[in-house]
């Protein structure tokens, strides 16, 4: 089985950076649609999304959040963090067979609450920036090694 | 087959409300757990979240995210919005078994653009504010009325 583990705050450097990357497929629009109720046809639909401005299907802006708090929980700082807060702008639609890849840059320490400011910025295959963001957590003070559950399979389809 | 609408920009005046509920169920965390890609066994693995701050299994902070989205894309101002931003704070965590309910709220109008900017807040079953949050879109032009596309059956396990 595989671990993940974490930076603690005190291993935390201003500067310190991690990436993340996700192919965005038709499965995990369909997932995100069961997960949080937003059936739009624009996400899920590809007659309908083929009459609007985007062409085709677009995955849900707020999939690129999950997508970033991955990547803070797993990385930067990981396991133990506390999410606090989180800014998004969606500058540009991510299209289904995209491959987006989160960007986390520590750009402000607070030692007194072991406050942690990073810097998220996402950009696809084609190295156009999709979302940017700011994101802000506290921290883990103990330094963790976890085994990495496993999920249940999930399927999708009859 | 339902039908989901819009609020056009028109349409949309400031103080205008819209509510949309969600039972948080394990079966949701799992979910959002394969979607991101963060297997955090805070989220999954109830014997190990009990030695936590928490103890017990938490939602992951940006599903609440997700359940914002989906009340803007669902209710308002519905189908055909774009998302531009969205700031959270994290206020308390979610658990399993919770009921959150997103109160969003019209706070203000850009007519020369079509940007409407809406107070977010989330409530658990308690009443206490979970999450809260600002989203900016640009409104839909024209009404919709849609066909609510029905998402294929996703199982859980095996």
């Amino acid at each position: 089985m595989s671990e993940i583990s974490n930076y603690t705050y005190d291993e935390i450097t201003i500067g310190q950076t991690a990436t993340y990357s996700k192919l965005i497929e038709e499965r995990d629009v369909q997932l995100f649609a069961a997960v949080s109720g937003d059936v739009n046809p624009v996400h899920l639909d590809a007659a309908f999304a083929a009459t609007t401005q985007f062409k085709s299907c677009i995955a849900h802006g707020m999939l690129s959040g999950a997508i970033i708090s991955a990547a803070i929980a797993m990385e930067l700082p990981g396991p133990g963090t506390i999410y606090l807060g989180q800014s998004l702008r969606f500058r540009l639609p991510v299209k289904l067979g995209d491959t987006i890849t989160v960007n986390l840059e520590v750009i402000e320490k607070t030692d007194k609450r072991g406050f942690v400011t990073l810097d998220c910025n996402v950009f696809n295959q084609n190295e156009q920036l999709v979302v940017t963001g700011t994101a802000e957590v506290m921290a883990p003070k103990e330094k963790l090694l976890l085994e990495k559950p496993t999920l249940p399979p999930v399927r999708i389809g009859d």
